[in-house]
Protein backbone atom coordinates (compact mmCIF):
# COMPACT_ATOMS: atom_id res chain seq x y z
CA UNK A 1 0.00 0.00 0.00
CA UNK A 2 1.27 3.46 -1.03
CA UNK A 3 1.36 6.26 1.93
CA UNK A 4 1.03 9.68 1.53
CA UNK A 5 4.02 11.88 1.16
CA UNK A 6 2.96 14.35 3.97
CA UNK A 7 2.80 11.67 6.54
CA UNK A 8 5.01 12.13 8.87
CA UNK A 9 5.84 8.26 9.86
CA UNK A 10 7.46 5.38 8.23
CA UNK A 11 6.52 2.21 6.74
CA UNK A 12 8.55 -0.94 8.16
CA UNK A 13 11.84 -2.28 6.18
CA UNK A 14 12.17 -5.51 6.12
CA UNK A 15 15.65 -7.53 5.94
CA UNK A 16 14.73 -10.47 4.41
CA UNK A 17 17.21 -13.56 3.45
CA UNK A 18 17.20 -14.88 -0.36
CA UNK A 19 18.52 -17.71 0.53
CA UNK A 20 21.60 -19.82 -1.85
CA UNK A 21 19.27 -19.47 -4.85
CA UNK A 22 16.62 -21.98 -4.69
CA UNK A 23 12.92 -20.48 -4.26
CA UNK A 24 12.43 -23.58 -2.64
CA UNK A 25 15.15 -22.75 -0.22
CA UNK A 26 13.48 -19.44 0.84
CA UNK A 27 11.66 -19.56 4.47
CA UNK A 28 8.00 -19.71 4.59
CA UNK A 29 7.86 -15.80 6.23
CA UNK A 30 10.13 -14.65 3.03
CA UNK A 31 8.19 -16.24 0.68
CA UNK A 32 5.04 -14.66 2.32
CA UNK A 33 6.62 -10.89 2.62
CA UNK A 34 7.60 -11.29 -1.05
CA UNK A 35 3.34 -12.16 -1.77
CA UNK A 36 2.89 -8.79 0.52
CA UNK A 37 5.58 -6.15 -0.24
CA UNK A 38 4.57 -2.75 -1.22
CA UNK A 39 8.59 -2.03 -2.79
CA UNK A 40 11.17 -4.69 -3.30
CA UNK A 41 15.21 -3.39 -3.14
CA UNK A 42 17.06 -6.85 -4.27
CA UNK A 43 20.86 -7.29 -5.29
CA UNK A 44 22.31 -8.35 -8.67
CA UNK A 45 23.03 -12.37 -7.43
CA UNK A 46 18.49 -13.07 -6.56
CA UNK A 47 18.12 -15.20 -8.94
CA UNK A 48 15.02 -14.88 -11.27
CA UNK A 49 12.72 -17.82 -9.83
CA UNK A 50 13.23 -16.19 -6.69
CA UNK A 51 12.31 -12.49 -8.00
CA UNK A 52 9.58 -13.94 -9.71
CA UNK A 53 7.76 -14.95 -6.84
CA UNK A 54 7.36 -10.77 -5.82
CA UNK A 55 4.01 -9.39 -5.70
CA UNK A 56 3.23 -7.53 -9.19
CA UNK A 57 2.29 -4.77 -7.70
CA UNK A 58 4.87 -4.49 -5.83
CA UNK A 59 7.52 -1.30 -7.25
CA UNK A 60 10.92 -3.05 -8.08
CA UNK A 61 14.21 -1.54 -7.22
CA UNK A 62 17.54 -3.15 -8.62
CA UNK A 63 20.54 -2.14 -6.31
CA UNK A 64 22.84 -4.40 -8.54
CA UNK A 65 25.61 -3.48 -10.99
CA UNK A 66 23.40 -1.11 -13.51
CA UNK A 67 24.09 -0.02 -16.82
CA UNK A 68 27.63 1.12 -16.25
CA UNK A 69 28.41 -2.17 -14.38
CA UNK A 70 29.05 -0.24 -11.22
CA UNK A 71 26.82 -1.45 -7.90
CA UNK A 72 24.27 1.06 -6.25
CA UNK A 73 27.16 2.75 -3.69
CA UNK A 74 26.02 1.38 -0.14
CA UNK A 75 24.86 5.08 1.07
CA UNK A 76 22.64 4.81 -1.84
CA UNK A 77 21.21 1.57 -1.08
CA UNK A 78 20.41 2.93 2.34
CA UNK A 79 19.16 6.49 1.21
CA UNK A 80 16.96 4.31 -1.37
CA UNK A 81 15.18 2.35 1.14
CA UNK A 82 14.79 5.32 3.58
CA UNK A 83 12.82 7.11 0.69
CA UNK A 84 11.00 3.85 0.12
CA UNK A 85 9.78 3.71 3.65
CA UNK A 86 8.46 7.28 3.11
CA UNK A 87 5.72 6.19 0.64
CA UNK A 88 5.45 2.56 0.93
CA UNK A 89 3.89 0.44 3.85
CA UNK A 90 6.12 -2.75 3.49
CA UNK A 91 9.71 -2.68 1.98
CA UNK A 92 11.64 -5.68 1.65
CA UNK A 93 15.19 -5.39 1.19
CA UNK A 94 16.04 -9.00 -0.43
CA UNK A 95 19.70 -9.77 -0.05
CA UNK A 96 21.60 -12.85 -1.09
CA UNK A 97 22.15 -15.56 1.88
CA UNK A 98 21.22 -14.32 4.99
CA UNK A 99 21.39 -10.58 5.72
CA UNK A 100 23.33 -10.38 8.80
CA UNK A 101 26.41 -12.99 7.12
CA UNK A 102 28.34 -10.84 5.02
CA UNK A 103 25.43 -9.05 3.68
CA UNK A 104 26.14 -5.94 5.13
CA UNK A 105 22.61 -5.65 6.67
CA UNK A 106 24.10 -4.71 9.86
CA UNK A 107 25.09 -1.22 8.43
CA UNK A 108 21.55 -0.60 6.51
CA UNK A 109 19.45 -1.42 9.99
CA UNK A 110 21.60 0.76 11.90
CA UNK A 111 21.27 3.75 9.31
CA UNK A 112 17.28 3.20 9.04
CA UNK A 113 16.88 2.80 12.74
CA UNK A 114 18.73 6.06 13.58
CA UNK A 115 16.10 7.39 11.50
CA UNK A 116 13.54 6.14 13.19
CA UNK A 117 12.33 3.47 10.58
CA UNK A 118 11.66 -0.03 11.84
CA UNK A 119 13.22 -2.87 11.17
CA UNK A 120 13.18 -6.16 11.49
CA UNK A 121 15.15 -9.48 10.00
CA UNK A 122 14.35 -12.22 8.19
CA UNK A 123 17.53 -15.10 8.22
CA UNK A 124 18.04 -16.92 4.75
CA UNK A 125 19.90 -19.98 4.05
CA UNK A 126 23.45 -19.58 3.76
CA UNK A 127 25.49 -20.38 0.75
CA UNK A 128 27.23 -22.44 2.30
CA UNK A 129 24.57 -24.36 3.87
CA UNK A 130 22.60 -24.95 0.86
CA UNK A 131 25.85 -25.55 -1.34
CA UNK A 132 26.77 -28.38 1.15
CA UNK A 133 23.02 -29.98 1.49
CA UNK A 134 22.86 -29.76 -2.39
CA UNK A 135 26.00 -31.52 -3.02
CA UNK A 136 26.32 -33.92 0.51
CA UNK A 137 29.05 -32.37 1.41
CA UNK A 138 28.54 -31.45 5.29
CA UNK A 139 30.18 -28.32 6.95
CA UNK A 140 31.03 -30.56 10.27
CA UNK A 141 31.95 -34.02 10.06
CA UNK A 142 33.22 -36.10 12.91
CA UNK A 143 36.97 -36.91 12.52
CA UNK A 144 36.80 -34.40 9.96
CA UNK A 145 36.09 -30.95 10.67
CA UNK A 146 35.22 -29.89 14.41
CA UNK A 147 34.09 -26.29 13.65
CA UNK A 148 33.59 -24.16 10.43
CA UNK A 149 34.19 -20.79 9.54
CA UNK A 150 33.44 -17.93 7.24
CA UNK A 151 35.15 -15.19 5.69
CA UNK A 152 35.18 -12.90 2.41
CA UNK A 153 38.04 -12.94 0.00
CA UNK A 154 36.93 -9.87 -1.18
CA UNK A 155 38.78 -6.26 -0.04
CA UNK A 156 37.98 -2.66 -1.33
CA UNK A 157 39.87 -1.86 -4.55
CA UNK A 158 43.50 -1.22 -4.37
CA UNK A 159 43.75 -2.73 -0.94
CA UNK A 160 45.55 -5.72 0.07
CA UNK A 161 43.25 -8.87 1.69
CA UNK A 162 43.93 -8.20 5.48
CA UNK A 163 43.25 -12.08 6.96
CA UNK A 164 44.98 -13.57 9.63
CA UNK A 165 46.37 -16.53 8.35
CA UNK A 166 47.89 -18.32 10.81
CA UNK A 167 44.70 -18.81 12.74
CA UNK A 168 43.03 -20.27 9.51
CA UNK A 169 45.53 -22.53 8.33
CA UNK A 170 43.19 -25.17 10.99
CA UNK A 171 43.46 -28.53 9.20
CA UNK A 172 39.97 -29.19 11.80
CA UNK A 173 38.35 -26.68 10.27
CA UNK A 174 36.19 -25.90 7.34
CA UNK A 175 37.13 -23.11 6.09
CA UNK A 176 34.34 -21.43 4.12
CA UNK A 177 35.46 -18.47 1.54
CA UNK A 178 32.89 -16.33 0.38
CA UNK A 179 33.34 -14.05 -2.73
CA UNK A 180 36.79 -15.38 -3.21
CA UNK A 181 37.06 -16.44 -6.25
CA UNK A 182 38.90 -13.29 -7.83
CA UNK A 183 41.22 -14.08 -5.21
CA UNK A 184 42.02 -17.39 -4.44
CA UNK A 185 45.54 -17.95 -5.66
CA UNK A 186 46.29 -15.24 -2.77
CA UNK A 187 44.22 -17.18 -0.44
CA UNK A 188 46.05 -20.18 -1.28
CA UNK A 189 49.30 -19.23 -1.03
CA UNK A 190 49.19 -17.49 2.14
CA UNK A 191 47.38 -20.25 3.59
CA UNK A 192 49.99 -23.06 2.39
CA UNK A 193 52.79 -20.46 3.79
CA UNK A 194 51.00 -20.26 7.10
CA UNK A 195 50.79 -24.61 6.98
CA UNK A 196 48.26 -25.83 5.97
CA UNK A 197 49.03 -28.98 3.81
CA UNK A 198 48.59 -28.03 -0.08
CA UNK A 199 46.91 -31.19 -0.47
CA UNK A 200 43.89 -30.40 1.59
CA UNK A 201 40.30 -31.03 -0.67
CA UNK A 202 39.30 -28.19 -2.05
CA UNK A 203 36.06 -27.51 -3.48
CA UNK A 204 34.46 -24.29 -5.56
CA UNK A 205 31.04 -24.31 -6.20
CA UNK A 206 29.33 -22.24 -9.02
CA UNK A 207 25.32 -21.19 -8.28
CA UNK A 208 24.42 -23.10 -5.42
CA UNK A 209 21.97 -25.03 -5.18
CA UNK A 210 19.82 -23.77 -9.02
CA UNK A 211 19.90 -25.26 -11.81
CA UNK A 212 23.32 -24.73 -13.34
CA UNK A 213 25.43 -25.60 -10.19
CA UNK A 214 28.56 -26.24 -10.80
CA UNK A 215 31.10 -28.18 -8.48
CA UNK A 216 35.06 -28.24 -8.97
CA UNK A 217 36.73 -30.59 -6.47
CA UNK A 218 40.61 -30.34 -6.23
CA UNK A 219 43.10 -29.33 -3.90
CA UNK A 220 44.34 -26.00 -1.67
CA UNK A 221 47.40 -26.12 -4.20
CA UNK A 222 45.70 -26.45 -7.71
CA UNK A 223 42.09 -25.37 -6.87
CA UNK A 224 42.43 -21.66 -8.52
CA UNK A 225 44.24 -23.35 -11.69
CA UNK A 226 41.06 -25.50 -11.98
CA UNK A 227 38.37 -22.71 -11.63
CA UNK A 228 40.04 -20.95 -13.87
CA UNK A 229 40.42 -23.82 -16.48
CA UNK A 230 36.95 -24.65 -16.38
CA UNK A 231 35.92 -20.59 -16.04
CA UNK A 232 34.16 -20.09 -13.21
CA UNK A 233 31.92 -17.25 -12.12
CA UNK A 234 30.66 -15.65 -9.38
CA UNK A 235 28.80 -16.38 -7.61
CA UNK A 236 31.25 -18.68 -6.50
CA UNK A 237 31.74 -20.05 -3.01
CA UNK A 238 34.77 -21.84 -1.62
CA UNK A 239 34.78 -24.33 0.61
CA UNK A 240 38.56 -25.66 1.66
CA UNK A 241 39.05 -28.73 4.64
CA UNK A 242 39.22 -32.47 4.61
CA UNK A 243 35.25 -32.96 4.81
CA UNK A 244 35.57 -32.09 0.60
CA UNK A 245 36.64 -35.81 0.89
CA UNK A 246 33.07 -36.91 1.77
CA UNK A 247 31.49 -35.46 -1.52
CA UNK A 248 32.86 -38.83 -3.03
CA UNK A 249 31.21 -40.84 -0.58
CA UNK A 250 27.45 -38.72 -0.55
CA UNK A 251 27.83 -38.35 -4.14
CA UNK A 252 24.44 -40.87 -4.75
CA UNK A 253 22.60 -38.17 -2.57
CA UNK A 254 22.87 -35.62 -5.73
CA UNK A 255 22.24 -37.31 -8.62
CA UNK A 256 22.07 -34.50 -10.85
CA UNK A 257 25.08 -33.47 -10.51
CA UNK A 258 26.92 -36.82 -10.56
CA UNK A 259 28.23 -36.29 -14.15
CA UNK A 260 29.78 -32.88 -13.92
CA UNK A 261 31.49 -33.57 -10.70
CA UNK A 262 33.00 -36.82 -12.15
CA UNK A 263 34.06 -35.30 -15.46
CA UNK A 264 35.70 -32.20 -12.95
CA UNK A 265 36.68 -34.57 -10.61
CA UNK A 266 38.54 -36.84 -13.55
CA UNK A 267 40.12 -32.97 -14.97
CA UNK A 268 41.58 -32.35 -11.13
CA UNK A 269 45.61 -32.43 -11.46
CA UNK A 270 45.89 -34.08 -8.28
CA UNK A 271 49.23 -33.81 -7.00
CA UNK B 1 2.80 -44.25 1.65
CA UNK B 2 3.55 -47.92 3.09
CA UNK B 3 5.59 -49.91 1.68
CA UNK B 4 5.14 -54.13 1.32
CA UNK B 5 7.96 -55.19 3.49
CA UNK B 6 9.29 -58.26 0.88
CA UNK B 7 9.71 -55.43 -1.61
CA UNK B 8 14.03 -55.57 -1.78
CA UNK B 9 14.24 -51.24 -2.67
CA UNK B 10 14.30 -48.69 -0.12
CA UNK B 11 12.04 -45.31 -0.12
CA UNK B 12 13.81 -41.99 0.65
CA UNK B 13 15.10 -40.57 3.49
CA UNK B 14 15.41 -37.45 3.50
CA UNK B 15 17.36 -35.14 6.55
CA UNK B 16 15.39 -32.10 6.65
CA UNK B 17 16.64 -28.88 8.69
CA UNK B 18 14.30 -27.82 11.09
CA UNK B 19 15.91 -24.08 11.47
CA UNK B 20 16.17 -22.54 14.74
CA UNK B 21 12.61 -22.91 16.42
CA UNK B 22 9.95 -20.82 14.69
CA UNK B 23 8.05 -22.94 12.20
CA UNK B 24 7.99 -19.77 9.99
CA UNK B 25 11.51 -20.53 9.22
CA UNK B 26 11.23 -23.49 7.84
CA UNK B 27 11.79 -23.73 3.92
CA UNK B 28 9.19 -23.82 1.76
CA UNK B 29 10.67 -27.49 0.82
CA UNK B 30 11.01 -28.56 4.18
CA UNK B 31 7.39 -27.17 5.48
CA UNK B 32 5.79 -29.60 2.24
CA UNK B 33 8.13 -32.38 3.21
CA UNK B 34 6.38 -32.46 6.37
CA UNK B 35 3.14 -32.69 5.15
CA UNK B 36 4.37 -35.30 2.64
CA UNK B 37 6.30 -37.68 4.80
CA UNK B 38 5.29 -41.44 5.58
CA UNK B 39 7.65 -41.05 8.42
CA UNK B 40 9.45 -38.73 10.37
CA UNK B 41 12.09 -39.23 12.97
CA UNK B 42 13.13 -35.62 15.20
CA UNK B 43 15.45 -34.76 17.71
CA UNK B 44 14.35 -33.15 21.15
CA UNK B 45 15.16 -29.66 20.68
CA UNK B 46 12.34 -29.48 17.54
CA UNK B 47 9.71 -27.10 18.45
CA UNK B 48 6.44 -28.06 18.98
CA UNK B 49 4.82 -25.57 16.81
CA UNK B 50 7.08 -27.56 14.17
CA UNK B 51 6.21 -30.79 14.98
CA UNK B 52 2.41 -29.94 14.68
CA UNK B 53 3.34 -28.85 10.77
CA UNK B 54 3.46 -32.90 10.23
CA UNK B 55 1.13 -34.84 8.47
CA UNK B 56 -1.64 -36.86 10.77
CA UNK B 57 -0.83 -40.16 9.08
CA UNK B 58 2.73 -40.28 9.07
CA UNK B 59 4.42 -42.35 11.78
CA UNK B 60 6.32 -40.35 14.24
CA UNK B 61 9.96 -41.40 15.94
CA UNK B 62 11.54 -39.41 18.77
CA UNK B 63 14.76 -40.25 18.79
CA UNK B 64 15.42 -38.01 21.90
CA UNK B 65 15.79 -38.10 25.74
CA UNK B 66 13.11 -41.37 26.49
CA UNK B 67 12.05 -41.79 29.88
CA UNK B 68 15.57 -42.96 31.31
CA UNK B 69 16.70 -39.65 30.06
CA UNK B 70 19.16 -40.89 27.22
CA UNK B 71 19.15 -39.65 24.19
CA UNK B 72 18.87 -42.70 21.39
CA UNK B 73 22.45 -43.82 20.60
CA UNK B 74 23.69 -42.47 16.73
CA UNK B 75 23.81 -46.40 15.91
CA UNK B 76 20.20 -46.99 16.66
CA UNK B 77 19.00 -43.88 14.71
CA UNK B 78 20.77 -44.79 11.74
CA UNK B 79 19.23 -48.00 12.48
CA UNK B 80 15.72 -47.03 12.74
CA UNK B 81 16.45 -44.99 9.64
CA UNK B 82 17.53 -47.91 7.75
CA UNK B 83 14.13 -49.94 9.28
CA UNK B 84 11.60 -46.89 8.23
CA UNK B 85 13.13 -46.90 4.75
CA UNK B 86 12.37 -50.57 3.75
CA UNK B 87 8.62 -49.87 4.80
CA UNK B 88 8.17 -46.63 3.90
CA UNK B 89 8.04 -44.45 0.95
CA UNK B 90 8.93 -41.21 2.16
CA UNK B 91 11.26 -40.67 5.84
CA UNK B 92 12.03 -37.35 6.87
CA UNK B 93 14.73 -37.10 9.46
CA UNK B 94 14.05 -34.18 11.08
CA UNK B 95 17.21 -32.21 12.73
CA UNK B 96 17.34 -28.80 14.34
CA UNK B 97 19.30 -25.58 12.97
CA UNK B 98 20.83 -27.00 9.70
CA UNK B 99 21.33 -30.92 9.48
CA UNK B 100 25.34 -30.29 8.55
CA UNK B 101 26.24 -27.68 11.04
CA UNK B 102 26.98 -29.91 13.90
CA UNK B 103 23.55 -31.88 12.97
CA UNK B 104 25.63 -35.10 12.62
CA UNK B 105 23.67 -35.30 9.36
CA UNK B 106 26.74 -36.54 7.42
CA UNK B 107 27.04 -39.74 9.44
CA UNK B 108 23.52 -40.60 8.76
CA UNK B 109 23.79 -40.26 5.36
CA UNK B 110 27.27 -41.84 4.97
CA UNK B 111 25.60 -45.10 6.67
CA UNK B 112 22.24 -44.65 4.53
CA UNK B 113 24.06 -44.49 1.30
CA UNK B 114 26.44 -47.13 2.05
CA UNK B 115 23.69 -49.45 2.04
CA UNK B 116 21.82 -48.20 -0.63
CA UNK B 117 19.57 -45.76 0.29
CA UNK B 118 18.99 -43.04 -1.38
CA UNK B 119 19.32 -39.63 0.57
CA UNK B 120 18.59 -36.22 -0.17
CA UNK B 121 19.17 -33.58 2.24
CA UNK B 122 17.27 -29.70 2.72
CA UNK B 123 19.44 -27.31 4.55
CA UNK B 124 18.24 -25.14 7.31
CA UNK B 125 18.63 -21.95 9.21
CA UNK B 126 21.09 -22.19 11.89
CA UNK B 127 20.65 -21.22 15.40
CA UNK B 128 22.79 -18.81 14.81
CA UNK B 129 21.59 -16.95 12.03
CA UNK B 130 18.06 -16.96 13.37
CA UNK B 131 18.95 -15.33 17.00
CA UNK B 132 20.71 -12.66 14.87
CA UNK B 133 18.40 -11.88 12.67
CA UNK B 134 15.84 -11.96 15.70
CA UNK B 135 17.70 -9.40 18.27
CA UNK B 136 19.11 -7.30 15.86
CA UNK B 137 22.40 -8.97 16.42
CA UNK B 138 24.36 -8.97 12.91
CA UNK B 139 27.24 -12.06 12.50
CA UNK B 140 29.55 -10.18 10.31
CA UNK B 141 29.44 -6.09 10.51
CA UNK B 142 32.21 -3.64 9.24
CA UNK B 143 34.84 -2.63 11.43
CA UNK B 144 33.67 -5.14 14.39
CA UNK B 145 33.87 -8.53 12.23
CA UNK B 146 35.51 -9.80 9.59
CA UNK B 147 34.08 -13.39 9.93
CA UNK B 148 32.62 -15.88 12.03
CA UNK B 149 33.29 -18.61 13.05
CA UNK B 150 31.47 -21.79 14.46
CA UNK B 151 32.44 -24.08 17.20
CA UNK B 152 30.34 -26.55 19.23
CA UNK B 153 31.07 -26.21 23.12
CA UNK B 154 30.11 -30.25 23.96
CA UNK B 155 32.39 -33.01 24.43
CA UNK B 156 32.17 -36.55 24.89
CA UNK B 157 31.31 -37.69 28.66
CA UNK B 158 35.00 -37.98 30.42
CA UNK B 159 36.52 -36.86 27.96
CA UNK B 160 38.50 -32.82 27.38
CA UNK B 161 36.96 -29.96 25.34
CA UNK B 162 39.50 -29.87 22.55
CA UNK B 163 39.62 -26.70 20.66
CA UNK B 164 42.52 -24.22 18.96
CA UNK B 165 42.33 -21.64 21.99
CA UNK B 166 44.92 -19.77 20.23
CA UNK B 167 43.49 -19.37 16.50
CA UNK B 168 39.55 -19.15 18.61
CA UNK B 169 41.30 -15.69 20.39
CA UNK B 170 40.74 -13.88 17.51
CA UNK B 171 39.08 -10.03 17.85
CA UNK B 172 38.28 -9.91 14.30
CA UNK B 173 35.94 -12.80 14.19
CA UNK B 174 32.89 -13.32 15.77
CA UNK B 175 32.93 -16.49 17.65
CA UNK B 176 29.61 -18.61 17.79
CA UNK B 177 29.05 -21.47 20.01
CA UNK B 178 26.52 -24.43 19.94
CA UNK B 179 25.88 -26.56 23.08
CA UNK B 180 28.25 -24.37 24.80
CA UNK B 181 26.54 -23.74 28.42
CA UNK B 182 27.70 -26.36 30.57
CA UNK B 183 31.16 -25.64 29.63
CA UNK B 184 31.33 -22.34 28.94
CA UNK B 185 33.55 -21.34 32.05
CA UNK B 186 36.29 -23.22 30.50
CA UNK B 187 35.85 -21.86 27.09
CA UNK B 188 35.83 -18.43 28.54
CA UNK B 189 38.92 -18.88 30.73
CA UNK B 190 40.65 -20.60 28.19
CA UNK B 191 39.99 -17.51 25.53
CA UNK B 192 41.19 -15.37 27.95
CA UNK B 193 44.53 -17.25 28.86
CA UNK B 194 44.90 -16.92 25.11
CA UNK B 195 44.96 -13.42 24.75
CA UNK B 196 40.99 -12.47 24.39
CA UNK B 197 39.92 -9.25 26.10
CA UNK B 198 38.21 -10.35 28.99
CA UNK B 199 35.89 -7.52 27.92
CA UNK B 200 34.75 -8.56 24.55
CA UNK B 201 31.22 -8.55 24.48
CA UNK B 202 29.53 -12.06 24.71
CA UNK B 203 25.67 -13.15 24.60
CA UNK B 204 23.60 -15.66 25.35
CA UNK B 205 20.37 -16.30 23.24
CA UNK B 206 17.84 -18.96 25.15
CA UNK B 207 15.18 -20.64 22.70
CA UNK B 208 16.53 -18.31 19.90
CA UNK B 209 13.40 -17.61 17.76
CA UNK B 210 10.85 -18.62 19.74
CA UNK B 211 7.87 -17.18 22.13
CA UNK B 212 10.30 -18.22 25.13
CA UNK B 213 13.77 -16.51 23.62
CA UNK B 214 15.39 -14.87 26.43
CA UNK B 215 18.52 -12.70 25.96
CA UNK B 216 21.44 -12.32 28.17
CA UNK B 217 24.09 -9.88 27.66
CA UNK B 218 27.35 -9.49 29.42
CA UNK B 219 31.30 -10.00 28.57
CA UNK B 220 33.23 -12.97 28.03
CA UNK B 221 34.24 -12.75 31.62
CA UNK B 222 30.90 -12.39 33.07
CA UNK B 223 28.75 -14.57 30.60
CA UNK B 224 28.77 -17.38 32.64
CA UNK B 225 27.94 -16.21 36.19
CA UNK B 226 25.09 -14.33 34.41
CA UNK B 227 23.66 -17.11 32.89
CA UNK B 228 23.68 -19.25 36.53
CA UNK B 229 22.17 -16.35 38.31
CA UNK B 230 19.41 -16.18 35.17
CA UNK B 231 18.90 -20.37 35.05
CA UNK B 232 19.37 -20.42 31.33
CA UNK B 233 18.65 -23.93 30.43
CA UNK B 234 19.56 -25.61 26.66
CA UNK B 235 19.19 -25.02 23.71
CA UNK B 236 21.27 -21.74 24.48
CA UNK B 237 23.68 -20.51 22.07
CA UNK B 238 26.58 -18.37 22.87
CA UNK B 239 28.20 -15.44 20.77
CA UNK B 240 31.23 -13.59 21.39
CA UNK B 241 32.57 -10.30 19.79
CA UNK B 242 32.49 -7.15 19.59
CA UNK B 243 29.25 -7.44 17.13
CA UNK B 244 27.48 -8.52 20.42
CA UNK B 245 27.59 -4.19 20.98
CA UNK B 246 25.27 -4.17 17.81
CA UNK B 247 22.50 -5.25 19.61
CA UNK B 248 22.32 -2.10 21.84
CA UNK B 249 21.81 0.03 18.79
CA UNK B 250 19.60 -2.11 16.87
CA UNK B 251 17.38 -2.91 19.63
CA UNK B 252 14.13 -1.07 18.20
CA UNK B 253 14.15 -3.75 15.59
CA UNK B 254 13.28 -6.21 18.20
CA UNK B 255 10.65 -4.50 20.51
CA UNK B 256 9.13 -7.59 21.54
CA UNK B 257 12.75 -8.55 23.37
CA UNK B 258 13.63 -4.77 24.59
CA UNK B 259 12.51 -5.39 28.09
CA UNK B 260 14.02 -8.34 29.06
CA UNK B 261 16.98 -7.19 27.35
CA UNK B 262 17.34 -4.21 29.44
CA UNK B 263 17.03 -5.58 33.11
CA UNK B 264 19.73 -8.16 31.73
CA UNK B 265 21.85 -5.33 30.46
CA UNK B 266 20.97 -3.48 33.98
CA UNK B 267 21.59 -6.52 35.62
CA UNK B 268 24.69 -7.23 34.15
CA UNK B 269 28.38 -7.18 35.72
CA UNK B 270 29.94 -5.18 33.61
CA UNK B 271 34.07 -5.25 35.08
Amino acid sequence: MSRAQTDNTYGTVILVGAGPGDPDLLTLKAARLLGQADAVVYDRLISADVLSLINSNAEKVYAGKGRNRHSMPQDEINETLLSLAKTHELVVRLKGGDPFTFGRGGEEAEFLIARGVSVEVVPGITSAAGAGASLGLPLTHRGLATGVRYVTGTCRKGEELVLDWASLADPDTTLIVYMGLANFGTIAENLIKAGLDPKTPAAAIENATTKSERLCVATLATLKAEVTRHEFHPPTLIIVGRVVDVVDQLKFATGKYVAEFEELLDDAALP
